[in-house]
């Protein structure tokens, strides 16, 4: 994917609070979605994440991760030369957010009419 | 405030999975953080809310205080006739987006630079 210009200006943050400041970096519908199939769907591929069932479209998919790579959740490594394809796959800091997924889990699945709920034990891990 | 059309039409979720659910609820970069104040800062007035740290507009705090009741998170009350005010107040679906906030705590003084840390054992209750 070309290079773009990612959404959030580099700056300094609104504040020095860790909510304020981590919903700067995943406060969207769609960010989280991202590493939700990263860390539990085992997908690496932007096609693979393209095809998610919730429908994001290129251009976002692009521009959330190319924001991941850029705040050090996501890395990006060339699988193929020509055409240059990549693989993204989460660093340390990207799968630390699991616990916050399994919260949104719990949560939603919790107080959300007609969401799924988790397998069995899912949210004791 | 007057009532205003809330930004996210009702209609069918873009996916049963309780994360994209939560998401399309809580996911942008104000709503979390006036729950935050809801829930352990103890504010209950618009003007308090209003005079966070991080700046929030009176437009966007008064349509995300009115998703939030749509959404049965906040119940709000009148507590002045003339003129009316209201305050608000998290209901028990929206108390128990307090492990969401927790562990946003915890991955944002973990991994961002310049947050604050929590105070001890804040984390582990």
């Amino acid at each position: 994917m070309p290079r773009r210009q990612a959404a959030r200006p580099k700056g300094p943050r609104r504040s020095p609070c860790p909510v304020a400041s981590s919903l700067e970096i995943l406060g969207d519908t769609w960010t989280l979605v991202v590493v939700r199939d990263l860390l539990w769907f085992g997908k690496r591929r932007f096609a693979d994440l393209l095809a998610s069932g919730e429908g994001i479209s290129t251009n976002i998919l692009a521009e959330r991760l190319e924001r991941l790579e850029c705040e050090g959740i996501v890395s990006r490594r060339r699988y193929q030369e020509r055409p240059a394809r990549y693989e993204y796959v989460l660093t340390p800091k990207g799968r630390d957010l699991e616990p916050v997924l399994r919260e949104l889990v719990r949560w939603g699945s919790r107080h959300i009419k007609g969401t799924f709920q988790p397998p069995p034990g899912f949210l004791d891990s």
